[in-house]
């Protein structure tokens, strides 16, 4: 009976669904009619409590805060001989035979990587009309421990920066939106400038690509200390290693493309053989040169600016006017100093000489399973990259020591024979991700079909410590209550007799209609990290999971080493995790959640909490655009109020025969594949690998269907009717998608 | 351990698997553990031999003759007046208490249609400098029942042509063809001109399409003797209703498009409020008038024609020599004598008044199911089209016929409470197929979601009876096994104790390197018929079955009046199947295999079978392309060698335990998932909804893969690297699918 009511709870909406019905057994009676054969017990099983409370005693700090230690030894980016380590120490762990995994390989892919040139470094100088050098910013940061010392700590960069040369007067472009550049270019004629863009507001490769069509020739972007400093800027007291914050010399390296997977091989698994696009082809990265410095330097850079002051929003934290620049620094700058000859206004330049290069490298996932006992059929994936930019401790190797320590646990709870999941579980250990999330990308493409078929859900545990305040966690709406019930298993880290989820739902709450105050969950509709692939591509249900910041203490876009030389074992054991115990909260709940979609007899995804967002979204695109498009004959009404749909009228009535496996798995089936019917593959035929009409990526900035939204903002700012008849596109394609998603829900035939 | 044999044959490709093994019993014993709870009885339960005899001896061919006679009262074009009624007629069959089904109901598209004026009848003239009519092609067909008098006949037409105006001297263009063409401008000036071509070669809308770039003004099209009557011409004694021959005056209507499916709302299902695309974005139909017209007129046009005799292969049956004419009729032209002044040469045009209109109309799906027992949301579907050109005996309602008979047999078994499939059984009448299979299409956006995930197989029989003289099927080859087993089970119509595969393989034979001598099954690699969705859009296993032609004994391209007003219950029941034994013989083979689908335990579909024809498409393939690929430093080696992985090395180990439930479904899904595992929704952008890489059209007309095939015979022709890059594409593509496919297949983690 009450199997009876989970369902109900699942598939009919029903309001008084809370996540403890979802974790508690269902009292299964055995079959009346004489003994079953020895298996049907094992199909009627479901999660057992028991086992997540062993679990969840097993995950143990110490061993997270070792695997961290080990992982950070030497910088391990992307097809190095440091990442080659991190393979074998993977390989090593998930083939051992008493903590282990049933099998774990390694699948390669050939894929386009960029890297600067050792030998010929890339510069960043301001020089004289005569091209007497007056300045030169740091070519690698300043070192603190031996850590930076490594000679394997790749220098600041742009990765897919072309090489080049870009010689011009100076102009701060704030956050190289395409309003920023836009303004800037009412005061400036920016034809011949260089500019300099703060971290932030853009996606990186997006601050060069849309500085060129107006003429820049070059672009510099850098961590403004307000942006992840709260301010602070001095080494001498304030930043590393006196604090979590960054130094001067700090520089974050990324990924300056805006598709993810391989560049080359779109669609398509980067094998040996596979078709490659001419590199020329490639779109959504920069055509000028790009290159990240620090904030000391760029200190000096902005501060020595002339012309105008820039708008209010557009100052940082540096003591001086954030001016436009453009015509040159000031006269009284202090590059004056630097050179015997005076030097007016407008003669001095700065240089950017890139030396990046272009190489199609061999990169590694490691993978490992566990077979499922009753469903072998059916995964659940729980992923992390393994590549870092330096030494990569938190990024990503906290989430590759929580994921070794799962592992460990689980593992040996199956090699002792204690213990195998109802469902297989599969691990993977991702190539390549700073370049653009390639090895799970690869990974999708390879095995579509397969993954399409069987994946019940996707668990990304990246960055798995971002601080020590409060669990943070995205995904489909569905995944909501797994979430809340494996949280309120586990202790908040530093918190006496407090669940994670009690801890949660003071820092990050929402009121939901059903549930009344609950954390807030957040959305995947970005490509942040490899579960892009997984929810854009798949149409997979996923989530991404970690611990992170009190807002009310810091403003910091982002932990301040990020893809820094900064970001080691020292910085993360010291100000981000000491005593490793956010670390062990994520991995109690991570891997309680990966247990329960792996036993739950039915999958514990929520359709009724999916369709609570969905009328959100409903709601609001009513609000905001409901009125202009009744005026111009497009009626939204019956069009998307299929979300209704959602919510069938009959609960489904089910006794015990609900038993039947046949019938569990029919059920099952219908949750697993929810995600996979909002899928287009020609919705969106701009956005490399979007299929996911809910969830895709927007540049409108609304809290809605992403298409709708974007092709709205088009319409309404250009006027034209074909632009118009692409808001009414879009509401077909949604309204089908939710349909067909709300045929799939109903009873099957 | 029969079934373990089973599994091994279907999953291993087994040398040595037979029909036979297939559908034999497979003596199921009970679990040793006791007595097991009472459903398990049923989710074991196999195919039952004893129903299918059943089914077979109550399978009526007066009652599919009686079908008949009701269906073809009057003409039922799609929309129409009389389509309706035989919506009416469908409903109250499948909603009959004692022999329909579980339930019926109507579904409504509003789909983009094209027809003629009845007021305003498209012209076919032959005209003078001063516009003096010379000649006046029929507009309607000759009267030899009272069928042809129906004032619903719809006058002969080609649905999609534009409306207008044309008027040139005419040229011969003999089918078509981008060649014919391309041949006949090398002698004549195209510029200006009215082309006749006859039907076959090329695809209706192209004869038109292909011939615009040469400045032709209009088209004609018309049905050769040499191509329909084995060369008889004569309504006196030769041609209907003396036999089953076109009489001269018969025209073969048509839809002139290129894409299947609505084509204003291209992957949308055609709802009220769906968005619709400009009518002068639509791409793929004529923009010039074409005009489709009897023999009899060609007759008079043709053997007017002066200048070169045209090629021998453009020679049809007229008695007189096929010219390329051009600057016009010959000087002695039957035409001079109509008119007082003597005509030069030159002087006389050939005139297209064409009136068609396009309409939005609603067009109905009438949709039946029989729930499942054990799988309900297992599907097998089964269909056909409603709409007919005409009275549409043959075509469509032969087929209709035949599945009323069907769904008559095994509604009652239902209604009685004797028989419940394991699977269920979903019918389909589809609406509008004649305008380009819209219905069908339709029904496969609006639900692509449920029927990609939960649909076993589609089986289509369209026509159902071209002739008495052999089975006629094409399907995917996974299918082959279950034909053959259907097959073996029915009487050949008119022969004593030969059954209709011994029959068939005496008329269209393979030998297959596994099974030996077998009838020859075709592939569904265009869209001929309502299977494409589900093939190409869907990429559902299917298969198109029918009764059909001795080769030996007529040439007709298809059945004489196919497409013409003597598409009748007389024609059919007088010349294509007296007594109806042909439609009884495929009722009964098509209800085997959908019994066969619908219940038997393990899916009957073989992979061993697929492996081999992929095999024969591998082989065919580097044969013709290998070497000038190599040359291009373009391996296909181990690109496509892939087709190997079909046959996984160790056989599954199955013993008892695969009697579990959950075993069985989850190799019926890789069996059911095997088709999906090809699409690409990417590799074909210019083909609307093929996404089916191994039976995509292919214009090539090369037995192997069809994307590699046309990339390869444009990169041949044109010499370009970006062609030579696209068959490096189409490679990558194809081996991608494969091996994603075999993946799919190989044990499940």
């Amino acid at each position: 009976r009450m199997i009876t009511q989970v369902l109900i709870g699942i598939l009919s909406g029903a309001a008084i669904l809370t996540a403890g019905i979802l974790i508690g057994h269902y009292g299964i009676s055995q079959s009346s009619s004489g003994a079953p054969p020895s298996w049907l017990k094992d199909v009627a099983k479901d999660v057992d409590e028991s086992l997540i409370e062993k679990f969840l005693s097993e995950v143990d700090n110490i061993q997270i805060q070792e695997n961290l230690r080990e992982l950070t030894k030497v910088p391990h980016m992307a097809t190095t001989a440091g990442d080659e380590q991190t393979v074998q120490f993977m390989l090593k762990r998930w083939q051992d035979p008493e903590t282990g995994l049933d099998q774990a390989w390694r699948e390669e892919y050939m894929v386009y990587l960029s890297f600067p040139d050792p030998k010929n470094p890339n510069k960043v100088t301001v020089v004289s009309p005569s091209d007497t050098v007056l300045h030169t910013a740091r070519e690698k940061e300043k070192s603190y421990t031996p850590d930076q010392d490594d000679p394997e700590v790749v220098q600041p960069y742009a990765a897919y920066s072309p090489a080049g040369h870009a010689k011009g007067k100076l102009v701060y472009a704030n956050q190289g939106k395409p309003s920023d550049y836009q303004l800037l270019n009412q005061t400036i004629d920016l034809r011949g400038t260089v500019a300099i863009t703060r971290y932030g507001g853009a996606g990186r490769a997006a601050k060069a690509i849309n500085a060129a069509p107006y003429g820049v020739l070059g672009v510099l972007v850098y961590t403004d200390p307000l942006d992840i400093n709260d301010g602070l800027m001095s080494d001498i007291d304030e930043t590393y290693p006196h604090s979590w914050y960054l130094p001067p010399s700090g520089v974050e390296r990324g990924s300056f493309n805006t598709h993810y997977g391989d560049l080359l091989t779109p669609y398509l698994a980067a094998k040996e053989e596979t078709y490659r696009i001419p590199a020329e082809n490639i779109t959504g990265i920069p055509h000028i040169p790009i290159q990240p410095i620090g904030f000391e330097d760029a200190y000096t850079l902005i501060c020595e600016l002339g012309e105008e002051a820039a708008p209010a929003a557009w100052q940082g934290a540096f003591n001086c006017t954030y001016n436009f620049g453009g015509p040159g620094f000031k006269s009284t700058s202090y590059f004056n100093n630097r050179t015997p000859v005076l030097l007016k206004k407008g003669e001095r330049d700065v240089k950017l000489d890139i030396f990046n290069h272009e190489e199609v490298k061999n990169s590694s996932n490691v993978m490992g399973v566990i077979r499922g006992s009753v469903e072998p059929d059916r995964y659940v994936i729980y992923g992390n990259h393994r590549d870092s930019w330096v030494h990569g401790a938190i990024d990503p190797s906290s989430g590759t020591s929580v994921m070794l320590e799962l592992t460990r646990v689980l593992g040996s709870l199956v090699q002792q024979g204690k213990w195998r999941p109802r469902r297989s579980m599969i691990f993977g250990s991702w190539g390549a991700e700073e370049f653009g999330l390639i090895g799970s990308a690869e990974y999708t493409e390879q095995y579509f079909a397969k993954l399409s078929e069987r994946t019940v859900a996707y668990v990304n545990v990246d960055i798995a410590v971002f601080a020590n305040a409060t669990l943070r966690a995205s995904g489909m709406p569905s995944v909501q209550n797994i979430l809340f019930a494996a949280a309120k298993q586990v202790d908040a880290p530093g918190l006496d007799s407090t669940s994670v989820y009690d801890n949660w739902v003071r820092y990050a709450n929402r009121t939901s209609p059903a549930l009344g105050i609950i954390p807030r969950v957040g959305y995947l509709s970005g490509a942040g990290s490899d579960y892009a692939a997984f929810v854009h591509y798949l149409g997979i249900t996923s989530m991404d999971i970690s611990y992170t910041y009190d807002r009310t203490k810091t403003n910091a876009r982002i932990y301040p080493a990020y893809h820094t030389a900064y970001d080691t074992f020292d910085y993360a054991s010291r100000f981000i995790d000491p005593g490793f115990v956010s670390h062990q909260a994520i991995a109690r709940t991570a891997g309680n959640v990966l247990i329960r979609l792996a036993d739950s007899l039915v999958l514990p995804l929520n359709c009724s909490d999916y369709a609570e967002i969905l009328e959100d979204y409903l709601g609001t695109a009513m609000t905001l655009y409901e009125h202009q498009l009744r005026a111009r004959n497009i009626s939204m009404g019956k069009d998307i109020m299929q979300v209704n749909v959602f919510i069938p009228a009959p609960p489904l009535s089910l006794h015990r025969s609900c038993l039947r496996p046949l019938k569990v798995r029919r059920i099952n089936d219908q949750l697993m594949l929810l995600d996979r019917a909002f899928l287009d593959p020609l919705a969106f035929p701009d956005k490399h690998a979007y299929r996911h009409v809910i969830w895709a990526s927007s540049d409108a900035g609304k809290p809605t269907f992403p298409g709708l939204a974007d092709a709205f903002a088009t319409a309404e700012s250009s006027g034209q009717s074909r632009h118009w008849d692409k808001v009414h596109y879009h509401l077909s394609v949604l309204s089908q998608a939710i349909e067909g998603a709300a045929h799939t829900l109903v009873d099957v035939i």
